[in-house]
């Protein structure tokens, strides 16, 4: 048989692993061959396609960030005017199944292709954690992890100097990054837009902890998070695609207002990029690397129009518009769990 | 209230973690203290307590490996010999509920104590990740990253060499961490315990890279590792406390006999202590805060004579029985995920 | 003998390691005692002294980034009135010798006390690596990998998504961070405060990546950088206090510029206080080591009024003055083998 | 022109950043193309050389560990014999210089090609930092900074356990990795090739330490270490190549000997390889990189017959003899400096 692969959407850490795991199942396990297409559903679409073997060089991108087929945004509208193109490279290719890694757009679009006829596997991929019908995906522990070391950094230079340090991580729609982050890194307070908060709730947990002798403080922002109605004057907000409002810049607003209501010496560190590249932990190479290989079992085995996913200590085959309902958002009980340690 | 932690058995990074997180959850929802013993259940039977206060240093901990309480270890026998003393104790520093934190060993303790009338709550320690009734326990994330860096370095090394290295990890009655480390480090053959190797299956592994051009390979070995019966010598083998057949320095006994069937150069390291100690990850400083943070809520509760666990996204109670039962082993599907990308 | 120890200035990795050296150096080779001021100029102006005990306590503190001893700023007229309370501080404390821990600015106040009869020792410290009279302070090398590191994960994002990033770091008034992190993070152009930038010059560079097939670049811009006269809009530049124009977001200035003269889509990513704080690096570790030994030898030996510096291999003692001159910049030739790189 | 590049020797963090410095450099600077040989001199006299072209795979080798040219020993005698067919070969490749990077033992055999009239120079390399006429070498920090945080692990299992924890680490003939690395990892005591121990003084050491009520210790021993004359039985002694008595596994010898003395529960850890291979240390990729600069333009500018070296703050180029006389012991003062922070 013949498989193919694609990587599509942002940039995360372990998409490598899950290429070089697909790979070497499929040529240890059946004797199959992969192929992958370069840049997302563009290079599907403009069939630019490459052989990729088992061997040293396929085997050697297991510890490298990014993704070496190149990723790629394609508008909805003008992928499904592609089909038939679609339908003609995979036949030229002799392609089997389709593996299709990336977020929840490109699994909407992997299901999508699936009902038109094309034996897809979806693998979930966001460093944001926000993929509906699995635990967890690969990327979202190599990104809490490097905010989490920036926020260890942080904590001496906010006590040396009797500083309030606000640090914006990602999370433009889930908290997730923030909560995890947050926690790890011992801040005092964390702020998830699931949750809108009121700056005098943030200020009151900074004055406690001065009056208990300390004279610091760290907290931690997503960079969707929004304040709870009234509490802030909106006039900066500005409507996203959802409709929802949001600030840009959030954990600068939320810094210059403890300041002016505190008088505390107050800075802002936005993390950006650095969150989402690099090489991935042993935690996210381990689970793209079994994402990978049950991604292969399945394209082999005819179980299509599936994504792979974990569930405690397993991975399954869910069905693919499990994975592309609602944004998976943090609850009410893990936030009040965050809560705990707050102040 | 009043509650009190204890840390026995083995070093784990997040110990200190989850008592921080017990400290500060105790104090900011319930306004209960908490009081801990020193080494184990050793300080708990001489009366060694000091308070535990929710302030700037019990703060500092979280990211410090070890454990602030100290550790021990104690006969079963002299354990429950000391029953009443340990009552006795606990009556005068007027503890409502004891938390225990430990490996099985300690849970076995617990449970004990727990029969006899003493309210107990179980929080489950291990590098190991041989404890059942829960996915993962905090520890185990942190040896697996130092293991599979570690074994990141290794490649280059045996590559620019030539060499074949064998790097023995901990593991002595299960191998999960050397099927997650020869995973994350992309050993190119593992060796677990549960799975009882035979020499000529490495060495074949071996030789086929060699044949596709690569000049060297990594094996991982679990020190609990055993060969298949008839396929190596057993002479050096002795019987450990649970009847088992153990090679110790297995890894020095694998990599020999490679040598001296394929005449490659051959070098063995073994890990040794450094997978055990220090920073825990970002991984396990969450997940023992989640311990930590719901084992002060079940202590204030009455929910007693159970064990956290995590189960998927969430955090649960079993009963303490659950978690002291036989030792959580790599499953046969799991060993079969890591073989596909062996070679 | 006893010795007092203050640190003063900007937070900096190693200043821990510094103050742990002079005790333990101390008490082990001369039965010395030490205290240590708190805050900077200000404790001990006020008198806000401690012990140091050469315990286990101090030598927990050589991992720890930040200070101890909490750090300060002081106007210089405040401390020149200040003197003769400093006098009575330090003959109440019956301290022998002071060590002054800091950067230039620190120094400058050492030497004023120098001159005005307080037996004096200089620790030059900064993460700028500005100081002259030493090859090399500690804080730089910690704030070089960290800023080197974030560098390597930009490299992955940047490439799987076509982009031009540029990266700014610390450095307001020389340009060693930019360099070295630069260098170290293969950056494909490097702009210093020292070396008037003109944006042609890199966008020509980017170009020429692009004409070669790759698809991205990544450049590296100290805060402090300035464009060569006449080939930016200057309205955006403000005078800082040496007369010298500045951009504030020089990075993102830079950015926008290229974006809109080649079109490529560019990001700007700002890495600010991650770089001056957390655990030193083992090299920032050994430096601030051997600098505190050897001030406490100097204090005890009554080689006052000098500076602790490190020449090649070995730990020299220079007049202060010698440390307070002029900015130690990046040479022309420094910048030429970086030029080397770029492109 | 055209350059010619071979690594030779044990394998060393920076190699890669060394070559891709000497291409980037010969291309940007000067339009000179650059050859590489593989295996080390083997390579060069079996011709088995391949174009280095610079471009992005060139410069994707920067983080790399090892050597993409791959490395190898072959013994003097061979060597010379090859004198000949060394010279036709570099003649057929119209190589106008070579550049070979290795140890002392290449750089001997690079200084007597360039007495026997080809163009040479020389790239110190070792991780043992025992090369003479360079303050130091790339490779050795990040040796340095493994074995440090192997040690900072160390610490908390030590702790935890009231044990001595002897850590063995590389340096057979000198002891810079032993002294830097205990330094950095706040080791209790370290012992050096150049000084030899009296287990008696490292017991007294541990034992003052349990008298302040610290219960552990972390001892760090160059695997190179050698017991001072009538202290310990010498029976396990060998004599090395150079007529030194040698003992293996003397990290272990040292422990039981602290055992049998002291009583206290003593563990050994020998790191072994992980201290030589993998990405290198920022420091050690700007020292790489820099050697790599100047080595292109002393050979394009036919300063040959030299090595690169570096003193202080800059590069320079020393007679290729100045590198390989006696091997670059630590002097008595350095470890004195140590000597200042144990027990």
């Amino acid at each position: 048989m013949r498989l193919a692969c694609l990587t599509s959407g942002g940039d995360c850490p372990g998409l490598n692993a899950v290429i070089r795991a697909v790979v070497r199942t499929a040529s240890n396990e059946f004797g199959d061959t992969v192929i992958g297409y370069e840049d997302g559903w563009e290079g599907l679409m403009d069939d630019r396609r490459r052989d990729l073997y088992d061997d040293a060089s396929i085997d050697r991108i297991l510890l490298r960030g990014g993704t070496i087929l190149g990723t790629g945004r394609m508008h909805p509208d003008k992928f499904k005017a592609g089909l038939e193109q679609i339908k003609e490279n995979l036949k030229d290719a002799e392609v089997d199944a389709l593996i299709a890694i990336g977020g929840e757009g490109t699994l909407k679009g992997a299901k999508w292709l699936a009902d038109n006829g094309i034996p897809v596997i979806g693998v979930p991929k966001t460093i944001d954690n926000d993929v509906n019908a699995t635990d967890v995906t690969f990327g979202f522990d190599t990104a809490v992890s490097v905010a989490a070391e920036a926020i260890d950094r942080l904590h001496t230079t906010a006590e040396s100097h009797n500083r309030i340090l606000i640090v914006e991580v990602m999370g433009r729609h889930v908290g997730w990054i923030a909560l995890n982050a947050g926690m790890a890194g011992g801040a005092h307070y964390t702020v998830i837009p699931e949750h809108p908060f009121d700056v005098a709730d943030i200020c009151k947990a900074m004055e406690r902890r001065f009056q208990m002798g300390e004279k610091y403080g760290i907290v931690c922002v997503a960079e969707g998070a929004l304040p709870k109605e009234g509490t802030m004057d909106f006039s900066e907000g500005e409507e996203d695609q959802f409709g929802h409002k949001t600030f840009n810049g959030i954990g600068q607003v939320i810094g210059d207002e403890i300041k002016s209501r505190t008088g505390y010496d107050v800075r802002t560190t936005v993390l950006g990029h650095i969150q989402r590249g690099g090489t991935p932990t042993a935690f996210d190479r381990i689970l793209a690397t079994r994402f990978g290989v049950h991604a292969a079992r399945a394209a082999h085995n005819g179980e299509t129009n599936k994504c792979v996913a974990v569930h405690g200590e397993n991975i399954d085959l869910v069905p693919l518009e499990a994975a592309v309902g609602e944004l998976k958002t943090v609850p009410q009980r893990r936030y009040q769990t965050a809560q705990a340690l707050f102040g």
